[in-house]
């Protein structure tokens, strides 16, 4: 994945790998990173049944939390090194049931701005039915820097 | 928490918690179903590190994954016995950090349509800072009917 | 209509009204402000064909156009003399066909921040079928504060 | 624009046409149906002072219009003879201020179903400050069948 962003900190991809390691949550559900460029941030998810809603499917809220992550982290690879990133809104259409063995978000930034940031995230799903991405995410991230 | 619907289902109260139960990511994340009503949901979830995100609050996606089942299951309680609920797309505001030891997600049904039902969660978190709400969710959903 | 916000310009009706006189956009759609309080605002807009979309409802943008502007001028209610106010993003749910002689929008301010704000806004139709909202708006607004 | 998708109505375009000119709205903010593809569609609007806010840029409410329709019509065009669409939701994103002389909205089709489509438009304005789009949106259309 080539990007058009150029990095402020040289450092972006170890300081995204560290944040996403702190993150219990991606932890818990089992996704890794898988790619960080320069604004664009890979996070996959195996299948298991502790991340299906009610039919079996990968449960909505879980496309959308790895999604999220895939947006921040392309949002924070941006970031000034002793940056934070927030999440201040986000959504996402469900276009197809999201069946299969492994979840991909891709999330790639439409906009950096100094203060808050616009990414796009697609979700696909392998082992299943299609090709096309089953879900995609706008978010709006937030820069909080830190204290000069 | 009185409401202005009526079910069709008049069981719908033992099919949202049999639904609920189905679903692996509510164990998985600790989720309880606290509230049934006619087009009304609440879901708890107690604070763990597996819920946070890298500064150790409440992960975005946590939050919205309870939102987003506070939402479909206050949907799914005014849709007819055998149908099911799909999100079709959702959208949340992440209002203040998600700090504290419980957060509690209530969903409301806006609008029940024979397809789609529009409903409105806000998430509140007890233990933390503030009374507002912490985040505030829109989404559509669908209903699957039982062929006839 | 009473709020729980305490605006920090007690001039803060005259400053929304001025800018709103400034939108070309409100007065070619013939919008009217009707109502400003600290933290909430309401458009009126009367129907005309030049509203309407293919079917001669009013046209969903038209609705968002009236829905964003009372999101905004909620927000800029709140903001110190000077600012600006530009909104981040927005979402709404068209619930219902906007069918009827007047829309009402109503904002609301759920959450003021020294940069961002989040308003919710219900519109209403008048002489139309139903009394339920036909739409739901959540937005995030943008304070640019004078420069000291 | 070449697109992926298969039109069910061979006359699509003058189909999509003759919708378009019923709008009011359009014909009353200046909007014009540039292009039509399959599964997209592009609408273009000048900038005068009616279109503005009260900064003199094009008023949010205005593009979210021109993207909705665009939308809309991507959606439309997929759509068989004698179906009407209509918005069930939007959200959109305004990344920078739309300054410029000229805004085109371009709506592509994502995911076409029996009942539900969801769209992405993108707007550009020509004569601006920059080449990346000013806004983004994502929207989710209906598909109202004629009567068997």
């Amino acid at each position: 994945m080539t990007t058009p962003w150029t990095p402020e900190d040289p450092d972006f991809a170890a300081r995204v790998a560290a944040s996403f390691a702190r993150q219990g949550a991606m932890a818990h559900l089992g996704a890794r990173l898988i790619e960080v460029e320069p604004g664009a941030c890979a996070v996959a998810l195996p299948f298991r049944p502790e991340l299906a809603q009610q039919d079996g499917f990968f449960h909505a809220g879980v496309v959308t939390t790895i999604a999220d992550s895939a947006c921040g982290y392309a949002a924070f690879s941006l970031m000034p090194a002793g940056a934070r990133v927030l999440t201040v809104e986000l959504k996402i259409n469900l276009m197809s049931p999201a069946v299969g063995s492994l979840a991909v978000a891709r999330g790639v930034v439409l906009r950096a701005g100094r203060t808050l940031t616009v990414a796009r995230a697609d979700v696909h799903v392998e082992g299943g039915r299609e090709e096309a991405p089953v879900a995609t995410m706008l978010a709006t991230l937030m820069c909080l820097r830190p204290r000069a």
